[in-house]
């Protein structure tokens, strides 16, 4: 008898943020393939003797384990067993989830997907900094900072999107910020745009540094993995709110 | 002594994908404040004896609560209550929670916020269409369709939009589809470009409509409320996803 594979979303980092879902599925699993950014006492939930598979996704490492973590779901959900692969964030946001669920369905297994607290949203709100505001911003993007070198060439246009929506939200960008600031100046966005980076958010140690376009552009302020990173004016209004709340914040402007 | 105010996301409407701290916090409220939008199941959390208010918030009747509703929460909370606002969907993606914390912060109120999990990303994913896909989009915008009437011109700059990110996801778009569907032509955007209208995700009778642009523009595709719309080539693969698995939809191309 085929088994299953559900692709669930882990959240940020906080048990807490587990959706019920996900921790039922948890508990379900015969074989859990777990990412790096998971909370990891949602491995809690798994029962005794289920087999626990880490996945890795180092930064630059993703491609080369694709194909064997897609190869071990088949055959294990192949061989009758419910296999949950567990992605930080959401799994269909920069996770790789939709392909996994593709390949599986492709298959003849079936596939469940379980939406998660997406971290690109979530990393800010934990530091008070809105994605959109009346009347300040009625548009966010989200993008990749870091391209699938097999492209052969930068995929999200910095230089369009400086103008075209109101705030920029960048994960996985730590490598290549400053090119990224020096892009969105040249599209016209003002240099001292006020950047939110928060690094390590829901997990232990983690920060928020208040800085500028122009001091990313310059290398001056860089940015450590993992970290979400917010471009645009709700980062002073998610500062005020900060100031208030008395919530600890570094400032590099 | 003063209580305090947890302003919490409930996710799409679907009780699996509360998370386990916003479940905590209606255990511990002694009021909630709650939006149309949310898993009525949720409120089976609440304790017996705890005050459920409903915050409405129908297509237009925005603006004319919100005072009222931030007044209850000072009250209340003032009085030494644990107020939990419940909004649908995450409470700082166009949910006016982030309005809600600065203004009870303000008051000398604390104020905790919990992140839910986002109908922009789940809704999409309930039918498996990709926010974003290596190879197929790097950029995903999530904007509103509705603009604030008190800011008297449009916000969101859909001719800038349409050529600067892969994806586009619209909240509140149903009453003024049209017009953004011949703004994005007119921003460059091919006519014939899919797009996936998601009405009532993780509700009843929940539906996913596959269409164009050009069908939208010319109004012979109407979107009902509530509908979150993604417009762009990952609609393509969204489908080829559905049809591998069997899921129901609609099509008008």
């Amino acid at each position: 008898m085929v088994g299953k594979v559900i692709i669930a979303g882990g959240g940020p980092g906080d048990e807490g943020l587990l959706t019920l879902r996900c921790i039922e599925a948890l508990r379900s699993a015969d074989v859990v393939i777990y990412d790096r950014l998971i909370p990891r006492s949602a491995l809690n939930y798994v029962r005794q003797g289920a087999q626990l598979i880490y996945a890795g996704k180092e930064p630059g490492r993703h491609t080369m384990e694709e194909d064997e973590i897609i190869r071990i779901m088949i055959s294990e959900a192949g061989n009758g067993k419910t296999v949950v692969r567990l992605h930080g964030g959401d799994a269909f946001l920069f996770g790789r989830g939709f392909e996994e669920c593709v390949a599986v369905l492709s298959a003849g297994i079936p596939c469940e997907v379980i939406p998660g607290v997406t971290s690109a949203i979530a990393a800010p709100e934990a530091y008070l900094i809105p994605p959109v505001l009346r009347g300040v911003s009625s548009s966010v993007a989200i993008v990749t900072g870091t391209e699938d070198p097999r492209k052969g060439r930068s995929f999200v246009n910095f230089r369009e999107l400086a103008k075209a929506v109101n705030t920029i939200i960048i994960l996985m960008g730590a490598s290549r910020i400053g090119e990224i600031a020096r892009e969105l100046i040249e599209g016209g966005l003002d240099p001292g745009t006020y950047v939110a980076v928060i690094t390590r958010a829901y997990m232990e140690n983690s920060k928020v540094v208040i800085t500028t376009v122009d001091k990313l552009s310059s290398g001056e302020v860089g940015v450590e993995n993992p970290s979400v990173i917010v471009v645009g004016d709700v980062v002073r209004e998610g500062l005020k709110a900060m100031r208030i709340a008395g919530i600890s914040f570094e400032m590099n402007v």
